[in-house]
This record gives C-alpha cells, structure tokens and sequence, in this order.
C-alpha cells in the first residue's frame, strides 16, 4: 500500500486540494454525517496544554467502556503528536477499502481504533502545515472512517485552544467535552482557557478529570502529590462544571502505554483503571441523562 | 492603561489589519530586525510535544545564564497557553512607550522577561485564531518589544511543529534550537519531530535536554524513574545532535513556578539549577564555538 491510497495523506487531502476520495467539500460533508450518524455519543477528550495524559486518559476511558460491555472507537486527530497508535499497540498502516474508507483497527472485541498516526508512513517526520490546510485533513480525516455502530467514540484532541481542536468540534458539533488536567496551577490556568472555549463554541461539558494525581510512595506507601493537588476541583467548582474525578500517578502506566500495552491497563495498573471506572460511570451517567 | 495601548491584543495586533504601531510590513520588518539587533545569541526552546516542562527548563536556562553574569531576556510567544509571566511571578499589563514599543520587565539585575499573558486582559480567556492571524501577532510581537543590548535571548516556543513555532522560526532566522523533552518514548516520538522540523527549516540545534528524570525517594532517597530513564541519550545519539543533560524531577520545582518565584530556583531546587548549569556550560560551549 503506497501513500497515495491514503485519504488523509498530505498530497491528497486538503492540504493541496488534490482530493481522492471526493472532489467536492459538499461530499465531504455527507461523507462526514454519514460516518458519525452510526454513533450514539461522541466525547472530545481535551487539555488547555500537552502532556497532561490526555491520550492515556482517552485510551483507558475507552478500554474501560468497552469492558463494561459498550461498542467503542477510539480516534486521535492530532496531526503533529499522533500518539494513540502507538498507546494501543496497532503497528503499520490501516487497511482501506475500495472506495477508498479507513477501516478502524480491531484491537479488543468491543474496541476499535484509528490514529493519524497510521496514516503517515514515517512517524519521525514533522508536519508543517499552516491552519487551513490541517483543517481540511482534519474534516476529510474524520468523514472517512468506517465505524459501524458504536455506543461511544472517544476523540483525542489535540492539545490547546487553535485551529485544531476548533476544527474537530466543528466537524463533530454534537460531541460533549471531557477535559483533562493535571492538579498544579499552570496547567488549571490553561484548563480554564478550555472551559472558555467550549463555551464560546457552544460544546457542552461532561466535566473534568484530574490526571497525574497522587504516586504512592515505594517504600512507606504514603500517597505523594508529585504536582500539587486538590487544583481539579478547586477549578470544576469555580468554573462550575462537573468534577469526574482525579487519577493518582502511576509509572506502570506510563510503561503499559509506552509498551503499546494500553488494551491491558486493568491488569497493569489496576488502581489507576478503578479510578477511570469511576469516571466511566459519571460520563454514562451524563450521556444518559 | 487599556487593551487598545497594547501593539499585539487581537484588535490592533496581525489578527484584523488594524496596526496601531505600524501599517505596512515593511515597518514591522524593520522593528524585528531593530529589535534582535543588541541580542547576541537567540536560542530558541522547543518541544514536540506540552507538558514536558519546557517553561520550567527556559526559566531555570534564563535565571543561570543571569546568575553567571549574562545579560538575559526571557520571552514567551505561546498564544494559547502562556505561562512564562505566571512563573516568573510577573503580574499586570507591561508598560508601553510613547511610540509603542514594549518594555521588557526587570525581574532580576541581568534578566528581563515578556509574556504574552502580560499582554491579555483576562488570562482565563481562550485565544482561537486561524493560523494567519496568529502569525502576524507574534512577528507584531517580536518586533515591537525593547530588549537592549542581551548577551542572550531565551525564547519559549509553542509545543509541537505547527504554526506558532514556524512563525517563531521564520521572524528570529538566526536563532538555535534548545529541545526539550520527557525520558519515555512517546514523548521521544515527538522531539524526533522537532530535529526534523529544525532540519526543514535550516534551524541549527545546540541540543537536547532530557526534563522530568529521576526523582528522589522521600523515604529512601534511592532515585525513582517516574518517566522511565535514558531515552533522552538514546534519542540525541540516533538523531546525531548533542545531549546536554538530565534534569532530575524535583516537586519543589513545580511549587516554585506555580508560586511565581522561579527566580529563586537556585534556593528552592539547588539540584535542579545544579543540572542547569551544565546545560548552561554546554550551551556557552557552542554559541562561543
């Protein structure tokens, strides 16, 4: 398989207008509607700042809602830091059928994954793209996935409040908002620009999640707050929106989404998945009310 | 002093083509090259990805260079989430010279610092410009502050390889690049992308400072690899450029920046400003070379 089947790659998805798949943006859209009608809920997991786990919360809320018995998609839609595939363990390019869809990657009976990541054949290489162009991609990108029916599909956004995670909340305007932080005050600060900007976008807001919360110590086993804690909710109360929860630190995730071990996180860091059980419980609760 | 006296607020900055300082290019072209003019060496910090503590490294870089004897100026040019003013505990607006020019605020005898969050009225709000628009406000922005004469230049780049970073990199042409980043791999994956996004764009790099390493037991003191270890080594001998250290994790350095004292960080983390100063000693090393 060459770049040139891939919908999404550079050359012949928005960026240069040299469309494959359909040369008209009306197509797109119906296109689009078409791969999302399928789907009962849509939740855009996002952060004010990167490497606040956003990925490993997505990917862990995901495995957790598809062992409670949900059909899930898991999808990442940043163009610059792909790193879902990575997570999931889902190596080489995705498959695409003749007229020319994305078929998700099946990485549990109830799971199913895309990432950008599996569409850019050297995963070193930088995108440099000015905003339209990614907007573009980004639009064709989603609109071209074969999900079948799903209860929920979890979207990783790209991490801030630009052009991207704009253009997938316009291109999924019925998603509800998940956001993600860590406990410390330069991060909450970027929370709140998040919080805005669903507001100013009219997303609506499941609630936030605390990640990088406690680390037990090894040795005396006393809960450290390796960057503060107590922020998230201090910050859900303030900004009145639903405070889902904090997820304590925890080295053996970072190892399991390293290792491309994510789909097993319940055997590897159980403490940390019983936390997101908790999560997963509020988001149902919120998608069912 | 009012939003309307600030050169790069959306109103009067690139956003909308209303200059209040200057109205054609040309002009703002000038002021760049005016500005960067007294500044000896410009090294630009990078990451591929937020979160990794890229802030944290250019304050620490910032203050040792100072303590040393450097004259330092310490600017932030993240639209989205801006953190330098919080970290350096600079607050309120910056003042502006009757022709408009910026002044950089004195926080220590030879260190000056910009932030964009000094330039924005309410630090909680999102900022959600298109790529072009945001382009025009960091040349605007880039141009139009008074440094004086600076032995160095530190300049905190967005995350990642997008827009804001290439807008940095095309207005300050002869900068070199500092990369940052987290020991484990898919942190890694990333910086990848930042050498690579240097090499397209003909940006030397000094080299590649590995943050978030080892953190030392409360109990035992043995060190803990909450981010795994040696990746950051790894990386810069593949990719063939320069290592030029391992900075420990240290909470009292999250303490110290949230409190707004990281100037003070020689007190507060001797053996985080300790790593610090070799990477120091190691970027002297080559601008002299």
């Amino acid at each position: 398989m060459t770049t040139e089947d891939h919908p999404a790659s550079p050359c012949n998805g928005g960026g240069c207008g040299k469309g494959a798949t359909s040369g008209t943006s009306k197509h797109k859209d119906e296109n689009i509607l078409q791969s999302l009608s399928k789907i009962r809920h849509k939740l855009l997991v996002m952060s004010g700042k990167g490497g606040v786990g956003k990925s490993s919360v997505s990917a862990g809320l995901a495995v957790q809602l598809a062992q409670m018995g949900h059909q899930v998609g898991l999808l990442d839609v940043d163009i610059h830091g792909p790193s879902l595939a990575g997570i999931m363990g889902v190596k080489g390019l995705l498959d695409i059928t003749e007229d020319k869809k994305v078929l998700a990657k099946q990485v549990h009976e109830r799971l199913k994954v895309v990432s950008m990541q599996s569409l850019m054949q050297d995963s070193d290489q930088a995108v440099i793209w000015r905003g339209p162009a990614k907007s573009g991609v980004i639009r064709q990108f989603v609109g071209d996935v074969l999900w079948g029916d799903l209860d929920f599909l979890i979207i990783d956004a790209p991490p801030g409040t630009g052009d991207e995670p704009l253009s997938v909340a316009q291109t999924i305007p019925d998603a509800n908002a998940v956001i993600v932080t860590t406990p410390q005050d330069v991060a909450l600060s970027d929370v709140r620009k998040s919080i805005n900007f669903c507001h100013t976008i009219n997303m609506k807001i499941v609630g936030l999640v605390e990640n990088m919360g406690p680390f037990d110590c090894p040795c005396c086993g006393k809960p450290l707050a390796l960057f503060k804690s107590g922020g998230g909710e201090a910050t859900s109360t303030r900004m009145k929106i639903s405070f889902l929860g904090t997820l304590p630190f925890d080295p053996k995730v970072v190892k399991a989404c390293d290792n491309g071990d994510a789909v097993d996180l319940a055997a590897a860091a159980p403490s940390f998945m019983a936390a997101v059980g908790s999560v997963a419980g509020k988001v149902i609760e919120f998608v069912d009310s």
